[in-house]
């Protein structure tokens, strides 16, 4: 079989005990840097891969500190405590500078744990939209090699096609996939997190200079939930509370088509103007 | 002038740079251990001593990794990357445990950022709520220290007082200051973003061992917004989104009178049975 171009991506090697070294991949190329969603997965990626690995994720918070370059990273994990049924995770994504110094660019935490069965309950039951079937996926005139990896078919907030400055709401609901197909599981859920292209284009219709600082990202399914998600569409829907002094955030739900609520995810970004 | 409880209880001693001594306060213990908004905001409060800081706050994650006892603890803060105008930190607490070896009770990253004006927008308006002066105060037959250095009016979805299992909601609003008053600052509003009662209590008007594994707060406030709050009432509104197989999250926004956003805030809580 074919090894998917998201797990080529997120290749590591291990070069000591929670060290691995990375590849940036030219499939997830954003602008600057690879798709942030890649990165926040190849840190998970580290995590899961670990020996000493207690539990699934239950928790992710990235922070982009500085520009990840192409080329050769060193992922680091590292589990700081570890108790009965969760444990503690720090890791940090490192790369040479142009003098040959490793330098810092991404710092992160992790919480795994092993869940129990208890009593639950979904407060924020998915919106009521058009099946993905109905809507059309995006086609980009000048695209961005990660934007070829997923299928995305906006219900509502699509990405401006006028930068007008007639924006009224920061609102997006779309149905997302892996391109080509691949099962969900908790990497590519981290990732799918973060699809979001910056609130402030939608709120303003205007197109400025953003780029997320720090995303954190809450999981509540576990592998049955994934497993049963399969390759199907999940929808994700985001929106911003607060644009301010040069940061907006963004709170973000995605559910599978099941209606079962897999994540929640919350960032802040900053934006020039 | 005298020293402010929550000032005593944050107080540091640099022992090295980086690393401070604290001493857990009786003045904020809650059932077993501080009141972890006094735990964040110390950290925050180490970040903000350190001579190298740059900027104010932007974004602060902790994750609770083990119980804090009552005594002597370390915090240890670290500039791992300084850019133009943001810079990220990587923070822990410490701790002796029995055996007298040095164990993390906490992780923590924060990033401070030095803000410019732009363009903004407030998406998520202060919702029509009771004047503070119309709602009660808590009163508590048995309180907590910790509860006792704040005054809580709430609006909506106070805790319960029938254990009967008929909850219907997770919202809770109510208003909020330190007791006694002291003008707000970015430690303080740390600290308030981490208030509210575990929403699984009122989702289902009982009462289950509870505690926040991991809280990220995003600071939408200059110090001009804190200023003008001063020591009046700021609006807390929580909410879940997902209570499942022992976890729930809980996304929080906190204002001032004036109706201005001072943060948004968002967690993950463990919960039993």
């Amino acid at each position: 079989m074919k090894t998917h171009v998201f797990d080529t991506a997120l290749q590591l090697d291990q070069t000591a005990p929670g060290r691995y070294a990375g590849l940036t991949s030219a499939d997830y190329w954003n602008m600057v840097g690879p798709f942030g969603g890649t990165t926040a997965a190849t840190i998970l990626q580290a995590v899961l891969r670990h020996p000493d690995l207690l539990g699934l994720p239950l928790t992710l918070t990235v922070n982009y500190a500085g520009a990840l370059g192409q080329g050769p990273f060193e992922v680091q994990v590292q589990p700081v405590r570890t108790n009965r049924s969760t444990q503690h995770w720090t890791a940090g994504v490192l790369q040479k500078d142009a003098q040959g110094d490793m330098v810092v660019t991404t710092t992160a935490t992790v919480v795994t744990a092993v869940r129990r069965e208890t009593w639950g309950l979904s407060d924020t039951p998915m919106p009521e939209v058009a099946r993905p079937e109905q809507v059309a996926p995006v086609r980009y005139e000048q695209s961005l090699a990660w934007l070829d990896h997923y299928e995305l078919r906006p219900v509502r907030g699509a990405i401006p096609t006028q930068w007008d400055g007639g924006g009224d709401s920061s609102l997006t609901q779309l149905w997302m996939r892996d391109h080509p197909l691949r099962p969900l599981d908790f990497c590519s859920l981290a990732a799918l997190a973060d699809i979001f292209f910056p609130r402030v284009w939608l709120r303003r219709a205007k197109r400025v200079p953003a780029g997320t600082v720090s995303i954190t990202t809450y999981v509540h399914s576990g592998e049955k939930e994934l497993r049963a998600t399969g390759s199907s569409y999940v929808l994700g829907q985001a929106r911003a509370q607060e644009f301010r002094n040069g940061f907006f955030d963004q709170s973000a739900q995605l559910w599978n088509e099941a209606g079962s609520l897999l994540c929640t995810s919350h960032q802040i970004v900053y934006f020039k103007e």
